[in-house]
């Protein structure tokens, strides 16, 4: 594990001397996916439960359907009455009643008669089978049959959507539109899923504005804050961002001590004296990672605080998005019980342009998509975040590597599919 | 365009008789896309944005940065000063001043003084470069500099990550997290959006008991009103379901005539008397289609009422889906703004069982993905609501196949990526 250097009295002196060691990628996401599990389970209202990650396996406590139901369009019969009917030997049958959905027949069936039936209604007490219309001649109240049916014929049977006692629904399911109304049909009113992880976005920084304003002189808008809550909410966290925290230590370890699952520190997450959140993370509770082998992002840090993960993402807006990316959001997705994988869909492209790395670092290039082949930006410091709006996707370039060819298949991450 | 039969006394008849012509999905998708048009604008909150469709294109009212700013951790110098250091020919300067983000140095440079400078920070008055930090020596209050920089070296200028004037970000654009970041830094306080549609859900059907409620005797619980809501809710459509109505026509005309851009009426959707949707908007509106060639869906049908869309969705669930798939989920998404295609994902695979369909009608098969390759699901009728969540995804027979043999490479949509 790395580690700040020790305090001095000059804030730049210390800062610049940067980090001693930085921990590797591969590292930081070790102990990640070792800290993460899902979080409690909590019961759900099934109308609001669409995108919601099932936290336990869901049983049906009944059939679907729970009684045997039309099919189609017809008649219910007894199917042995209709036995030799055919267009040369019509047989006629009364219809006594008629069964609609939710509102069966009153009478049940004998010999000589039938009951009309629509789609999805009860099949009357005798029948066995469904006569489909086309297979009948309308004659006043009754009817000429000039075909048979089996016995079982166009009748859906009891259970055979879903069985009672039967698991529907297995966890951890992304909840799908379709799969509330299978939950719904059942008669679920609340659905177990997991909880979803609350997010403190902690955005640091004398020289922000809050979100809204306009810049002006030596200050600047915050972008972070409203970046991170669109990210967290993305990837099914609840974010609480009240506005920007003083940089002051009180301020900012009372915003870090909410009661949530994560804070996400923007800011201020470097060695120097002003950078408060990893001396009080280091203090407080365990500055597990401070200084991460990447770019960008490398003044990057990520502890624990009590029940808290804590992610410290630096200030400059594209490091704080590839922080986010390779860190918190996969915090935020495995706690909330979702894959904890990239969200983004990957395609195999050609580079135009050669992309250069450094052996030893993870580099996180912003690409476009250009006539079908990739494009790395020219301009794509870690302070340009317009970089990431222009960007298509991004181009992952491993510790190992030096970087690509151009001319080389590399494997591109969309960041909108 | 295809029209219901003539009513009867007798419920049962008259729907047996089934529609008299179908329309094919292509009509109905020509005439759809000639009538949908994303609604008015609204200015939209930043930090709630993300994910909705700007409106505008949006163009930078200031430059961001607002001020030349140092790239990294160092000394602001003019960069003359520095000419002739090297590691054997230092030159001694003087560090009068520091400069962080959001608090500049107080002083300008002369000859023989730099400033000390951060990531961030504006540049001082007369600097025109930044030393890094490695090519000094600190001594006291003074530092040893031991190489040159050029004019401009590791300066961030004004306007260099959006220039004032800009087109930042082109409408009709969905908003990804970044875009909010980049929004928020150019001091954009509301965006303009596309409004999201509202959508009445009104589900109709005696045999229908709430979501929520076991299903009991001949009564079924509702399924399509809660998947409807979440399928609404994820084409950013905002669903409004107080409940199922009164299979009544003035019931469900009230509920037909409120307040909304789309209607979804699901059940009573055909061409029976107790189907009173059809005859409603038929004879308040117009009920432009009327019976899809397609299966399953056939009794689907839409048309408008005043300023809104009207959908009739089959009862049966499987249908209800498969309507709201090719007809209703493309207005919603296209009103928003959004991209009318599936929000599904497609990739090719190999069917492991041939996929019968009829030439003339189109068919939504679902499939599962089993090793790699597609199965088509055994029990697949309009009722079983559960194939949908057994399924992967779907393939499309079109009106001119027969279907695929096995063996054939199919287009499967994914119902999740």
């Amino acid at each position: 594990m790395s580690q700040p250097v020790p305090e001095s009295n000059n804030p730049a002196d210390v800062r610049m001397r940067g980090f001693v060691q930085r921990s590797t990628v591969d590292e930081v996401l070790a102990w990640l996916d070792g800290v993460l599990a899902p979080l409690a389970r909590e019961l759900v209202p099934i109308v609001t439960a669409g995108g919601r990650v099932l936290a336990e396996d869901v049983m049906a406590g009944c059939d679907v359907p729970g009684f045997e139901r039309s099919m189609m369009d017809g008649y219910a019969v007894v199917a042995e009455h209709t036995l030799g009917a055919a267009p040369y030997q019509r047989i006629r049958f009364s219809v006594v009643d008629q069964s609609l959905p939710g509102r069966p027949a009153k009478r049940s069936i004998d010999r000589g008669s039938v009951i009309r039936i629509m789609t999805g209604a009860p099949l009357p007490a005798g029948a066995d089978a469904v006569l489909p219309a086309e297979l009948t001649e309308a004659d006043g109240d009754d009817i000429w049959v000039q075909g048979e049916v089996s016995p079982g014929k166009n009748v859906g049977q009891v259970g055979e959507d879903i069985g009672q006692g039967c698991v529907i629904l297995s966890a951890p399911r992304r909840l799908r539109p379709q799969d509330i109304g299978v939950l719904s049909s059942v008669g679920i009113a609340e659905v177990p899923a997991y909880r979803q992880p609350n997010v403190r976005i902690v955005v640091t920084g004398d020289e922000l504005l809050p979100a809204g304003t306009t810049p002006s002189g030596y200050q600047i808008t915050d972008a972070n804050g409203p970046m991170l809550q669109a990210l967290c909410a993305r990837d099914g966290g609840l974010p609480v961002n009240p506005g920007i925290v003083p940089d002051q230590p009180e301020a900012i370890r009372a915003a870090m001590n909410e009661d949530v699952d994560v804070v996400l520190v923007s800011g201020g997450s470097s060695v120097g004296q002003e950078d408060h959140a990893p001396l009080l993370l280091a203090r407080d509770g365990e500055l597990r990672f401070h200084g991460i082998a990447m770019r960008p992002s490398s003044p990057a840090g990520m502890g624990r605080l009590g029940s808290r993960l804590v992610f410290l993402l630096p200030g400059n807006p594209v490091s704080c998005l590839c922080a986010y990316d390779f860190f918190a959001g996969r915090a935020i997705r495995a706690l909330g019980g979702r894959d904890p994988d990239w969200p983004y869909r990957s395609v195999h492209r050609t580079l135009r342009r050669k992309l250069v790395s450094a052996v030893g670092r993870v580099d996180y290039a912003r690409v476009r998509l250009i006539d079908d082949q990739v494009e790395p930006l020219a301009i794509s410091g870690a302070s340009i975040l317009s970089s990431t709006s222009r960007a298509d996707g991004f181009v992952i370039i491993p510790a190992d590597s030096e970087g690509y060819a151009a001319g080389s298949l590399v494997e591109t991450w969309l960041y909108q599919p």
